[in-house]
């Protein structure tokens, strides 16, 4: 039940591993546990989608960015993880905040960057507004309760 | 305005039509009625967009599924309708497994293969948070109220 | 924290620059003032992403776009923004309504066009569901409060 999609500005494409960062947050998700010591989300539909945007628009374009010695090109990296409704408080903050640190982690380069300005977010959503929820796999079975 | 976005691995691309599920998908919706005998969706604001994912990341990468004698590429399929709110749980019910059917048969193929591991989630979201809707269209004019 | 998501035909690729169109609501977004004055999005945080969908399918598939004299290749451009709860009715007009006018706009001559038909829709999402929120960003720090 549980995704990650992330979509970002396509100017990082060659500056960072998106692919990695994909497994980064995926194993992040994997190694989560509840406060009863089950793990928050489950194997086998625990998916990461990064889709780099063809066209996009930041802020105000570069100038402030300029102007302060950067390059003008700004990057942003959005993520949002859906997950089913029903955890507590406490799992929602300790899962934004593995999946913010992973990121932070990965993109450190950039973010030390001086000539780079780049916005990173991280949001969490609980299965919005949703009146069906089916699914029909031949990957779940990999992963059988124990 | 009603849509769906599909997002997908992009190892699935090669693997199956996925313009042809997505004119399955939209096919699947017009041809709904609820309870009154009218159409669910309306025949102009019905819409299917697929994205396969540049980068992805599912489940623990592929371990299992090779230990299980599989090709460990696992695949993944998540199919969001968005539609207005205000419909009943019964017609939110035969939309989804309208949807489910259709994916389902659509990706036998692929289910049948014993080495191939691919799930599919289908969810249904009324809408969600939403504070503005507003349209301009020359398309809906041809479909008009009968 | 408010972004725009601009889903749509990849046959409008062709037709249109999305890129300016991108901008165009960027600067839509950043030129809105709520009720006491202040911007309504935070310029450090204001993006637009577009995608053109590699497969999509919309409405009849272009029969009632031929039979009406058009070339039946119905395009769909569908546009999100996600903003953060706690604005007032009157701000969620006010940004949806432009972001409509400023879309009109710039698609003006394809909805001129007879041969083409085309839906354009607009809705503001307020973090439906959301149950985390953080950043991390060299971009914010360029903006700071007056």
């Amino acid at each position: 039940m549980p995704h990650v999609v992330i979509l970002y500005t396509a100017n990082l494409e060659p500056q960072t591993d998106m692919g990695q960062l994909c497994r980064g947050l995926a194993d992040t998700m994997l190694a989560l546990h509840a406060e009863d010591g089950a793990r928050v989300f489950p194997q086998g539909g625990t998916r990461v989608y990064a889709y780099p945007a063809p066209h996009s628009a930041v802020s105000d374009g570069g100038a402030a960015g300029r102007a302060a010695g950067g390059d003008g090109d700004y990057g942003f990296i959005y993520i949002n993880l859906r997950m089913g409704a029903g955890r507590s408080p406490a799992v929602h903050k300790a899962a934004g905040d593995a999946l913010l640190g992973c990121a932070k982690a990965h993109l450190a380069p950039l973010f030390a960057d001086a000539r780079k300005h780049l916005g990173l977010t991280v949001q969490i959503d609980e299965a919005p507004g949703q009146v069906y929820d089916a699914k029909h796999s031949t990957l779940h079975p990999l992963f059988p309760p124990r």
